[in-house]
């Protein structure tokens, strides 16, 4: 299989090879918000193959009937289409089945087996296979394990006429030590080319657009590096609480749920270098090595934590993380994490790379600043006055798009200089949202483009930054904890973090 | 006067001397469609002095409230702000006053002398006097010289209680000899600092803007030279044709109307390297340096030039401009003009500059566009297509705001790479247009600013570039006159031109 990733012309004439999906965690919120709407929506826009069948897998009895009513139901709620097309799903829904299995039971998965050779010759799909793992991580290992000791899996070297690839969902571990092992044994069944590590965030269109900017435009490059950027802020910014994931956050808090995974991908797609080629592997061979040269944390320079207290978000009150459905009273998991990182190579020598994540901020938006030096101040400062510096910022998420700050001249004789924007949006540019994220990484993995998919060393590495300060944390547990109120942008000492440097926090 | 050019910032908060403006030509065109327009809107936005009168100099007899009728009539046609103001307006005329009189004769002036003495008195303004030239150009040496007999021009350098100032229409000479030949008759009279040669381009705000454009912000300087810009376009382009000025035209042809001027401000403006400061002279010292590095225009290389024969535009029929009133029916003045300028020095070393202006072209828009080099292809091109270049365009008229384009990701899992705007618009941002341009320049005259006037210097080194070309053309009239019909983009000769060099002009 050819891996042919951002490059994107002639994409979809190619032929997809016929396949069948199917998701493990069929009943599980997952599928309903996000998969079932993304496999509807990718057949509505006619990128599935044409021969095609998804199966859901889960513990519970149910019909196929019922679970396409469930599914359909879920569309119809959760899909970016909306209502579903009445016509169009009668003939869907033919493809779509049920398999209630235990996730350790050999006699479900070889009744897996018959039934994937059944719908094979029923939809000519051809034995090829991607599994999508949507469970819990603990069940990573013993599906895998399973899939494979019932010839569900095919060694890529033997097989060159069918497929199986294994779509993981996040978390891939949660430190480095559990992270290697959770690899040891899955590498056991799978190469490295079969398994598809999923951070919906290289699903969105703004990210993947980040490479496109900045190496289809030649005068970004230029500016890209210490001798014009003075600092870059990400921020990923929840305005809600953790809702009914209190166990889940309990064991995770916010840096293995967000900074691991998602923050990480945006910092290496902004610093990495021009990569050979766009194909998978040269472009994540530069991620790497912006991970690799992140400066290490010590304890002395920790990550700054956070937890919120009670407060007010939109004029809500609504309560601290401690009061939380499912979460320890005295709980010393954090909610929020500020970082100052450092890239300790040629391009980015002295830069800084600010990092703030959070739950109930005053607001929802992610985004990437790229802050640039001042112009030498020697004409248009007047009194004392600095102009604001150019900004670069790319909007992941709300209102996707591109703006850039600069400064202008107020109109009429007497006036300022006054920062403006120059802005780019998607929404109103191409007159439609972009696609959800979960379309564009099934439909990569059915043409087996891992581009947009986390590969191992990244995310070893990404661990390996990151172990140390779990690790402190977990010795020390916070004592100031809550020590922001919801509602605001964090803790003091994020605020005291970047003023040390004389510099401050982007305002969104 | 201390000169505080483009400073902006507590401009307004500076006394503004009391003063008389004497407009001469005060029933002519310009008069009514853009001084007194100008005139009254100043004073509505309380930027005139508070002791101030206007008299109106001209040869037809009229009384004051005849005259004030008509600088209302004009008001309400041509101001940005319609209707007028009556409350305002019945205070205001009482400060505008007309005075009948040859341009050459003595006793008019002696008359006016006592009559600004007596204004003097009772409007309390002190002596200062600006004199505004909106005659013919042939007069501009004989009402200097009788000013300055009648004692209505003060020596700088003996009175430094009272001032005064006179400005100058264009055009400024009809070529080197003309134009130091008026110099030097005027230069008997007034001295440098007194003279203010309007080019109504500079008073424009974008055209302004394009200093705090660049100097202002740091990421754009960085780029602008030869290093990262591939070529510089500017255009002024213009869909009417002569109307009634064929008189006129047939002496001055578009060379001398639109590209000594307004164009050769706004390529130095684009050009100059930064000034030492805002001051007048700091701006026209780096001005005047762009054009001596010009790259002088030989018989061989000339510019093209072009004249529109019958045609459409925008769907009506319209003659050419031999049929044209007032027009020489074998006449060979160019209605379009093309060339490809050089600037030998270090910044822009092989970076062409190509110009283009003409009357009868398919539409209106003034701009300047800097086109950047393209991006190593080496990721984004696929199948030999390429990617846009990065463009900045300076829109002048209409429309006045900045784009830039940029290469973005179409949204969609199989999408290609498009050319997009980040879009900057005054209109929109500022929610309303920007002043007339005659406002900002009467005003800055009013406080002895220059920096938006042009220097003789100036003048004299464009007259210097273009006067070679205009000899030739006289020499060798042009045998394939009409060349391009109404409403297409000139002759084969400008498309011709920029092929050569492997470019072609920008579609507005």
């Amino acid at each position: 299989m050819i891996e042919l990733p951002l490059e994107e012309e002639g994409r979809s004439t190619r032929n997809l090879d016929p396949c069948i999906l199917v998701i493990f965690g069929a009943t599980g919120d997952l599928t309903g918000r996000k998969l079932a709407p993304a496999i509807y929506n990718l057949g509505k826009d006619g990128m599935l193959p044409s021969n095609f069948a998804c199966v859901g897998f889960a513990r519970r009895p149910k019909t196929h009937e019922a679970f396409r009513e469930e599914m359909k139901q879920d569309i119809n709620e959760f899909s970016r289409t909306k209502p579903i097309d009445e016509p169009f799903w009668k003939n869907f829904e033919s493809q779509l089945f049920y398999h209630q299995s235990e996730f350790d039971s050999d006699e479900g998965y070889e009744r897996l087996r018959e039934f994937l050779d059944q719908l094979d010759s029923r939809h000519a799909t051809r034995g090829n296979r991607i599994y999508y793992l949507s469970v819990q991580p603990k069940f990573f290992p013993i599906i895998i394990e399973k899939l494979s000791k019932h010839g569900l899996i095919y060694n890529p070297k033997e097989e060159t006429n069918r497929w199986s690839r294994v779509i993981i969902e996040k978390p891939f571990g949660h430190d480095s030590a559990s992270a290697a092992e959770l690899q040891q044994n899955i590498a056991k069944h799978l190469a490295e080319s079969q398994i598809y590590r999923i951070d919906h965030y290289l699903g969105k269109e703004t990210v993947q657009n980040i490479l496109v900017f900045r190496f289809a435009n030649s005068i970004f490059e230029s500016l890209w590096n210490y001798k014009h950027v003075d600092q870059v802020q990400i921020t990923v910014a929840e305005d809600i609480g953790i809702g009914t994931r209190g166990h889940f956050f309990e064991e995770e808090g916010l840096l293995r749920d967000v900074v691991q995974n998602h923050m990480m991908q945006l910092l290496t797609l902004v610093a990495m270098e021009p990569p050979v080629s766009l194909n998978a592997d040269a472009i994540r061979d530069e991620k790497v090595k912006v991970l690799k040269a992140i400066r290490p944390f010590t304890k002395e320079k920790p990550f700054v934590r956070g937890q919120y207290g009670p407060g007010f978000v939109n004029g809500v009150k609504v309560a601290g993380y401690r009061e939380e459905q499912d979460v320890n009273p005295q709980s010393s998991v954090e909610t929020f994490v500020a970082a100052k990182v450092l890239i300790d190579n040629w391009r980015w020598a002295g830069v800084p790379f600010y990092l703030r994540a959070g739950k109930r901020l005053p607001k929802k938006g992610t985004e990437i600043a790229v802050i640039f030096k001042d112009a030498p101040g020697v004409l248009f400062n007047l009194q004392g006055r600095k102009n604001d510096p150019n900004v670069l910022a790319i909007r992941i998420q709300p209102d996707e798009g591109i703006a850039m700050k600069i400064n202008c001249k107020v109109p009429g004789p007497s006036s300022p200089i006054q920062p403006v924007k120059m802005d780019f949006r998607y929404g109103s540019y191409f007159g439609q949202s972009p696609p959800e994220a979960y379309e564009r990484l099934i439909w990569d993995c059915m043409l087996g483009d891992s581009t947009l998919f986390a590969r191992v060393d990244e995310v070893e590495q990404s661990w390996n930054i990151l172990t140390p300060i779990l690790k402190h944390w977990a010795e020390q547990p916070a004592k100031n904890f809550p020590n922001y109120p919801a509602g605001s942008w964090g803790p003091k000492e994020a605020d005291e973090m970047i003023a040390k440097d004389g510099r401050s926090w982007r305002i969104l």
